[in-house]
């Protein structure tokens, strides 16, 4: 087992990960950038290192001095959380290299996850079934268009290194292909440094489900079921689910299978999620695979009585997966508490946080990093609490979820607790008859 | 079901039950004396009233200021938590009388158990193990020492009307017995107004060990397993945990199997707890039976996913008790933490908060009416928090318990947080292998 683990990233992850580490006996080394020096994750960890300026690239995602803090406190293996250097093969390469275990998986495996329509041939060729549209990238505007026809419109065009909306054009008629096609090959280029897109079946509303895998190092790849995270705006998730409550057991059943089948393809290690789309007539399709923890494994966890955190370290290490027990349990939901005005049009609110309460009782876990008296930086994700209720059903855990928020006292910033409140008084979310189109539809109501 | 109930407490059991009524849509009224007028419990009810000056009699025992905030907030149901008038038939009684529902157990069941010898008899006669003792009262001398003979020394002469250890005296040899008689005659007079006593077995170091069941309206009687509650300082319960680290399966199903028998003997309406000792030889006896919800119902709470003050309200509004599900799950232990200098023979530590910090995360439950800058009063019990902690199995029970415990911050006041992470430490409690006086030869290790 590790002897001491540095934690590549900030806030809740970063908090998350050094009670894991301490659960399990492990050192633990925070790092830090000078924003952060008043933060938990510095606090809490047994050493700390500040790695530099406010701005992510000239720390959380500086790799060489990352790399250096790992060695001058003898750390031997690095979690990388989510986002900054998560999914960067690079950094895992580097690693490697300098003999440090990146928790997480092999570099071929980001890589070949990475680049999205090489996974999703991947998916493809091993069963998985994949969003009809082209095989790979599509350089020629003829050839694009011809592509288009058969699949038939609506087609979205995506950009092949994308991820959160780049270089992604949704058409609708053909008249606007040529124009849209360019468009995201300029995008691309500039946000990823690569033009190349593919193009697919453009889903109207589907709901978003994504399956947890966990894979070992002596071949195991167990799923945990599944998340929904239908409820976005603007491809950035709220509010999330488990389980979906638009699945079966025979579809559950098959997601499931149809997750492991594509994480063996890949001989997959560590925690790994695939996110599927599902159409209104309950098909399924692969979109793409996330190869590290995700913001809302909390709700899979409570689920699953799993500790998915500890899985990820267990198997780094060379230990078996868990297997996950026979059914879920219950039902958890988990609310994304950002430091967002959402009478603003959820415009980013750092700032200091002048009084503070956290909901607590049966069923409420909150995931944090921020406390009475605490200056949120405005140089990061506006993520600063995550709230996840339990229930045995989902209209126990709505009406706890209610309760929670409304005893959720945050002062000082702007959050999005109200926002919250209003969801779970939607009559289409508390039906559970949703998709990813539901906040578009949705109106935050003003205060006076 | 209720439209109102309201809270005649205060503290942490105030917000508990708070909590459980807004999860099942019914408003609360909560009663404040003038000293909580900053308390959770006012600022989270629907309502709020001041019954009075900040001594408990003078308000949270005052009956009629309760009764009547009752009746002109038109409030149809009281919950009544523990401790201050949870175990008075009188005001179960005037409940009644008053037609506003007590939400516990009818006054008949609140006497025949709060007579500690006629409880006892109920039970024996009912087929319940009990200690040896005399039957019932011993009001001379003389009978009494005979009996003390025929049971053997060393016995323990305990008041009738007892509780909190007033009138009790542990007699080693008969050259003691009379001035322990007298004294404890004297005691419980002073104390209970009533100075009957009964005569037990004195079992040395035995383990506490307490079983929860809930009765409703249509005759069901079940329990939700056992809570071992060995850590005790001078009958003060500190630590809980479910399940006990000593019963198996057999004495489990026992002990669930005889405090059923006990509650059904007396059609027992309400959750409720049996309380049994537990000698060396994995004996078990009927001590008592406490006619309330106990300040360690969480533990079960999370073993047994089930909501016991949503139960006690359901069956109190004539719904069927849920039956528990079928084996127990997990391990949850509750660590009590009290404002008391652990330093200084826990004298009570009251004070204002300056700053607080509540550990988070997996497992990881908080029961508390404290925040940052609160001021806790001289006046009442020194409760100020519930940190429950819950995990796969023991040891990773206590691994999250210590992680919790160090990154709970209280400053301002004495809290027993280094006490419990010393408690962490200590071998025998780590190994489970424990008793009722574990604590008694427990040393406290002051920092320099």
């Amino acid at each position: 087992m590790f002897n001491k683990i540095l934690i590549a990233n900030r806030g809740e992850i970063a908090l998350r990960i050094i009670r894991a580490c301490k659960e399990l006996g492990i050192k633990t080394v925070a790092v830090y950038s000078e924003a952060d020096r008043e933060s938990l994750h510095v606090t809490f960890a047994d050493e700390a290192v500040c790695i530099g300026p406010p701005l992510g690239k000239e720390s959380y995602l500086k790799i060489p001095a990352i790399i250096s803090a790992a060695q001058v406190t003898g750390a031997d293996a690095i979690h990388p959380g989510y986002g900054f250097l998560a999914e960067n093969a690079n950094f895992s390469e580097i690693c490697n290299e300098s003999e440090i275990t990146f928790i997480g998986p092999t570099p071929a495996m980001i890589n070949a996850m990475g680049d999205k329509s090489f996974a999703k041939d991947t998916m493809k060729k091993n069963g998985v079934p994949v969003i009809p549209g082209s095989d790979g990238v599509v350089k020629e505007l003829k050839e694009a268009i011809r592509i288009s026809h058969e699949i038939g419109f609506p087609i979205i065009i995506k950009a092949s290194a994308g991820g959160g909306g780049k270089g992604m054009r949704i058409v609708w008629e053909e008249k606007d292909f040529e124009k849209a096609f360019v468009t995201a090959q300029t995008e691309a280029e500039s946000a990823f440094g690569n033009p190349d897109v593919y193009i697919e079946k453009f889903l109207e509303n589907p709901r978003h489900i994504e399956v947890q895998v966990v894979g070992d190092k002596h071949g195991n790849v167990y799923h945990y079921g599944e998340r929904d995270c239908s409820v976005q705006r603007r491809h950035q998730k709220l509010i999330e689910e488990a389980p979906s409550p638009v699945l079966d057991e025979t579809l559950r059943e098959k997601m499931g299978e149809a997750a492991v089948l594509g994480a063996h393809s890949v001989n997959y290690l560590g925690a790994g999620t695939i996110e599927f789309l599902l159409d209104k007539y309950h098909n399924f399709y692969f979109m793409e695979m996330n190869t590290r923890i995700q913001v809302e494994h909390p709700v899979t966890e409570m689920v699953h009585d799993v500790d998915l955190i500890r899985e990820q370290i267990l198997v780094a290490a060379g230990e078996k997966a868990s297997p996950p027990p026979h059914n879920h349990m219950g039902h958890a939901i988990e609310f994304r508490i950002n430091a967002e005005d959402p009478e603003k049009d959820f415009r980013p609110s750092p700032g200091k946080i002048t009084s503070l309460h956290f909901p607590g009782g049966l069923g409420v876990r909150i995931d944090s990093h921020i406390y009475q008296s605490y200056t949120i930086p405005p140089y990061y994700d506006s993520l600063i609490a995550k709230l996840i209720v339990w229930a045995k059903d989902r209209p126990q855990a709505l009406a706890r979820a209610k309760r929670a928020l409304e005893e959720f006292i945050i002062e000082g910033i702007k959050t999005t607790i109200p926002f919250h409140l209003q969801v779970l008084q939607d009559e289409r979310f508390i039906s559970g008859n949703f998709d990813t189109g539901f906040l578009e539809k949705f109106t935050f109501k003003k205060h006076d």
